[in-house]
């Protein structure tokens, strides 16, 4: 029954191997189908290049196999916390990806210096506190420190993305190491300056309510 | 009758792709035909994965969509007002490409300090003042700053290149990232020197004028 | 009676290449066989476009050819070394890989301070004292220096890792540059802090014993 | 007569593009047949996606053309210059491949840091003075300045590489580029010191005289 969502969840871990945001075994998607119960995620341990379909683990709320052959990737519960936590998130995504991730290293969020950031993440890309991995205090860290941001940082850990849909989690991922490389390239050029904030409010108002979906007829002047 | 113009337009952004200067679905590209009077461009919010001659969007000259099922791109008003002020421009690219933008953030221009920069560019690739994207201000600002350069940053956005044909908007788009990338390495490295103002002329002349062109007969010597 | 195992270490040679961390002829991968006397190793100057598993050199633990046309890689007595110190290594991989190597050319080791080094490495990774290439110093070093890390930097030289098995010590290869990468941008941005003792043993242990052979029906929580 | 050496001119710069040394049209890659008393290099201006050996274009020691439809590069002289005042050189290449360029954009040698440097180079790879493109100036200024190095940089321009053949010139090309980037990085980390002068001959007589060639029989043990 579940084929279908299998299908899917692999093929965003694919693309998180493809856009380049994970080394060997690192990093994990995930997605929820909350009226069943179950989240299908990466099996631990497991190279990209062999994954397919049937290696996604589905799991129930408490984290307990329901399918599949492998155990469930070591972020799991972290997995399970958010979904918890945020009822609007379809689709939870962990990297280490190279620039964010250092970011991450020494603490810092990713400030709304470029029309991107504001575009995609509404304000600066924020930092969580360090959380040990395994435990519960990932989750609880994330939720209070992401805010409505789709991307956050983890001290000294790594990224995580949500989105309604794999599509926008993946998406989040794609973007904040893309930001992450521009900005940090940027940190030895000169001095970084956050957009006011009603550049940053007018920017992120249309990529999020217009972007994509202007009807072809409306044209583009007003 | 568009066919081949939405062809051509598909493959340049494609190329945007290929060449590593975008992401997700971030950049586009347009071309122009004054004698029908009409644009094409790439459709707003689309992977480029995804991307099909039959997705280009043709919008007039007041940005009212002509053919195609789509939206076209958010830029598009700032492509509609630089072909308007630029007699001599054929195609419009505009991209986020990690280097050039680094450089965009923190609103400095991409000094001509190399032979390679002043074969392209002539000059120092300027850097525009900030303008909201989706208003008349990006236009404005763009053909006020870019002077005879094929290539512009936008202070805290991203990059706009230009040509007489599509071919020549990519190569100024490859360029101006390549350049972005040697001169923000170098910068770690010492101190950059601009070259003097008659070996960028002598450059800037030989490649305009000669590159790519000598008759077969002429040979290189003196 | 080779065949399988001069078949899986030309595999692993050519990983390092998928993997962007070798350059031309540069680096090796070796693999032992303890009971047959053997070690399987790269041709030395061969290119990776060119490899096949009968290019493969077998050479006995004195450095002497039994079986492959070619010469044996210039590290070969460095290999040999470190499967006579160390009789848990079942493979062995050499790399001058861009970011760990710049670690190396500056004397630095890799502080332990994301959670990836701690899964990894348990620790910093370990920077070794300049020895020539070709004499018995390497060996000696790296034997003295490694202690229980899967991976070492040379003074002025390179990366050696090691590993059980080739996908091992191919991990350790991948992962070591991949997070010099991640935290020589991480210096450029801030200031770099190591995890505390506790947190490194706990994920060196969580990653060590538990990662990916978590049995299905134990589920994520405790 | 020449379709042979067309053949390899022209796959010895489609290895230039596949290596990442190049951009758009950039970079060109000759051969010399002494004994014809011709060049065979690359056409000026021309893509590389669309180059066949049909494309390489002779020319005579005065430069000017034999064989092929196209101007030859506008680095042609520069070549000429090259191999008229060095006899042991049968390849040449020009790139601005992006990390040695850099160093070459600020006027510095690479210093001989590395054992990959010593192995390839012999010593610190040269940095030349500023030459006009087109002129005699480039020829002369890489002829007094390349010693017995097969790499050198040339100020606020880029890279040339010798060889005794193509594969030697291009190995030179990779490498520079190849140290280039690592040593960039490592300036960003620490305190970089050359090695010591009798480390960098035991290292390049090691490398140029017995590496890749050492006979099966004589193992690596002394």
């Amino acid at each position: 029954m579940l084929e279908q969502m299998r299908k899917e969840v692999c093929e965003g871990n694919l693309a998180l191997a493809r856009h380049g945001l994970v080394a060997w075994t690192g990093g994990n998607l995930s997605a929820i189908d909350r009226d069943r119960g179950v989240i299908v995620i990466k099996p631990s341990g497991m190279l990209y290049d062999d994954m397919t379909p049937e290696d996604m683990v589905v799991v129930d709320f408490d984290g307990k196999v329901v399918e599949g052959e492998h155990g469930p990737s070591s972020d799991t519960l972290s997995h399970l916390q958010i979904y918890a936590g945020r009822e609007d998130v379809g689709a939870v995504v962990h990297t280490h990806s190279t620039y964010a991730t250092a970011f991450a290293a020494v603490g810092r969020e990713i400030p709304c210096c470029l029309t991107a950031i504001a575009d995609e993440f509404g304000g600066p890309i924020p930092c969580g506190g360090y959380a040990r991995i395994g435990s519960d205090e990932i989750g609880k860290e994330l939720l209070a420190s992401i805010g409505h941001s789709p991307a956050i940082l983890m001290k000294q850990h790594g990224v995580f993305t949500i989105g309604a849909t794999i599509t926008k989690a993946l998406q989040a991922a794609v973007m904040v190491e893309d930001v992450a490389k521009t900005v940090a390239v940027a940190h030895t050029l000169g001095t970084i300056t956050d957009l006011p904030a009603d550049e940053i409010a007018a920017n992120y108002d249309r990529y999020t309510h217009r972007y994509g979906t202007m009807a072809a007829s409306e044209g583009v002047t007003q």
